[in-house]
């Protein structure tokens, strides 16, 4: 029997929390490529926050996944077999061929990538879009000063981690928010940051308040909620708060009221929302700083990695519960 | 016996509400201006919702009122006597004397108008810190392109006003949000809005979007809440918010929560805060332009004129209240 290509497709839109039963598996025949085309095996798959985003079917930035189509995902996959000039087989690329193990591209959004100069994973992480995003949002809008206090969110993630140690490059104070105790510890001792805040302690303002003594000049906001207004009511003048995204929100049926905006005014605070696929002009650079710095062991990051494409669904769940630590992939 | 000062203080710091017994009135003595001093003796006192901030004791952008202290204000003066070679009696000046009938200035904070270009209240209005700040925020932060949809809150305002007058000579429409019919229709057919909806009604989520068919490209915000909640969801990809008050927060003990934030990121939005008095080097130019705007015709606006400065509280309770109809002032 020949090989088979196992899939994993959007069964239903979710209402609220995502559940496995929101996804199916199915196998289905490996494609043969045509001219131009190449055919491609993933080894590893990126989750990340933003997909639940797609799992809807509201106005948004990028299309929605199709109910029964294959969930949209980054993958790193190896080049099997290639009737495209550009690529031969045993190429490492960076692909957007969703939750599957083969897929047939064109090549024209694949990237092709070094296997020897960082671990293939990071493709997917540090050294791939939440990078970037971390980059573009921190360096491009946040811009900040030496001497000025960074916070971000879910400091311990794939963007969280990279925005710290960025801010800390540039001669900021870092200051990270996570979720309990282990992770914090993490932030701090591993990643270097200044200082981290528990958002699940009940002295997490009174902690906030003690880690940023002299207030808030760049919140990298990725999660919302209640973590949003504590940021406002600590704002600077003149602060700058990029916006890449809002976990706390995606899967809220009742979302959490922000009620501190009128600091917006008070402290001319800039909101900037962006999507990191908008500047494909800066992705060149931030890849070369972020590729390096992994390389020379100055950026330093975590992931979880849970095996086996199957997997992927109850991956994603704890993803967006907070229970992954670093940079959720699943390896095929 | 001579004339006295008529002065309004501050009582008390309002929780919620302003309330008429948080403002005292009493008479001083008139002073006697020292070298290089001026007398001036207002003739109208602009009333302004930022005032309301003034009366907290918090954290913001300028020093609280004292309790015991004046009431700060705008006011268009007559200079009564003058032992500064800049001024001379006779000479019209707008001043931050406050709420009072009499100051003495070191001449400082004056700024000689033109008492025949246009009405001398509207310094106070449309071509002063209420007209300068709707063109800052709008041109400088809103930035609208010939097509684009401008909305702007408190349409019949001061502000709120000017926004949409010069929304619509950059090729915008122009879409204004103000308190029931009366106002709306002025806004429409006096001031030359596209459109003006009515935030009282039951069916002004309908009724905004029958407004905004392409969406909403500009927000101006100065009111806040459910407004800007219901903005957040029209807004079109890379929509710009500048943010110059928050009138429905102001009084609020329990404020509004603010859901659609999300949409900052998937709409790319920037919402800019600003305070018109840090950009004093844009004042000239947008007060020659709004002054012969106002001359000309081309500029309209309505006043609420209220009589005698003992009752400056009630019409500045009025005032947060939406109980005016278009630049609220008081004439001592």
């Amino acid at each position: 029997m020949a090989a088979q290509n196992k899939q994993v497709l959007l069964a239903n839109r979710p209402t609220g929390w995502v559940k496995e039963s929101d996804f199916r598996i199915v196998e289905t025949p490996i494609g043969k490529p045509a001219d131009g085309q190449v055919l491609v095996k993933a080894i590893y798959l990126s989750l990340d926050p933003y997909m639940r985003g797609r799992m809807n079917d509201t106005k948004s930035y990028a299309a929605s996944a199709e109910i029964g189509g294959v969930m949209t995902g980054e993958t790193v996959a190896e080049v099997i077999e290639s009737k495209n000039a550009a690529f031969k087989a045993g190429d490492v690329v960076c692909a957007h061929t969703g939750w599957q193990q083969y897929a047939l591209s064109d090549g024209k959004n694949l990237r092709k990538v070094d296997p020897k100069l960082v671990p293939l994973s990071t493709y997917l992480g540090v050294v791939g879009m939440p990078g970037v995003t971390a980059w573009i949002g921190l360096l491009d809008i946040g811009e900040p000063k030496p001497g000025e206090t960074v916070v971000v969110a879910a400091a311990s993630g794939a963007v969280g981690g990279v925005v710290g140690q960025l801010a800390k490059m540039k001669g900021a104070r870092a200051v990270g928010v996570a979720g309990g105790k282990e992770k914090c510890d993490f932030v701090v001792k591993e990643l270097g940051f200044d200082a981290c805040v528990d958002h699940r302690s009940e002295s997490f303002l009174k902690d906030l308040a003690a880690a940023t003594p002299k207030g808030v000049d760049v919140y990298f906001e990725n999660v919302g909620g209640k973590i949003l207004d504590a940021m406002l009511a600590r704002a600077n003048p003149f602060a700058r708060f990029p916006f890449c995204g809002m976990i706390s929100d995606y899967n809220a049926v009742d979302r959490y009221g922000v009620k501190n905006l009128i600091s917006v005014v008070g402290m001319r605070i800039k909101i900037q929302g962006f999507i990191v696929s908008d500047r494909l002009d800066r992705w060149p650079v931030a890849l070369k700083e972020l590729g390096e710095g992994v390389a020379s062991g100055k950026i330093k990051y975590r992931e979880t990695v849970t095996n086996g494409l199957e997997n992927a669904p109850k991956a994603f769940i704890g993803l967006l519960k907070g229970e992954n630590f670093g940079k959720q992939v699943v390896k095929l």
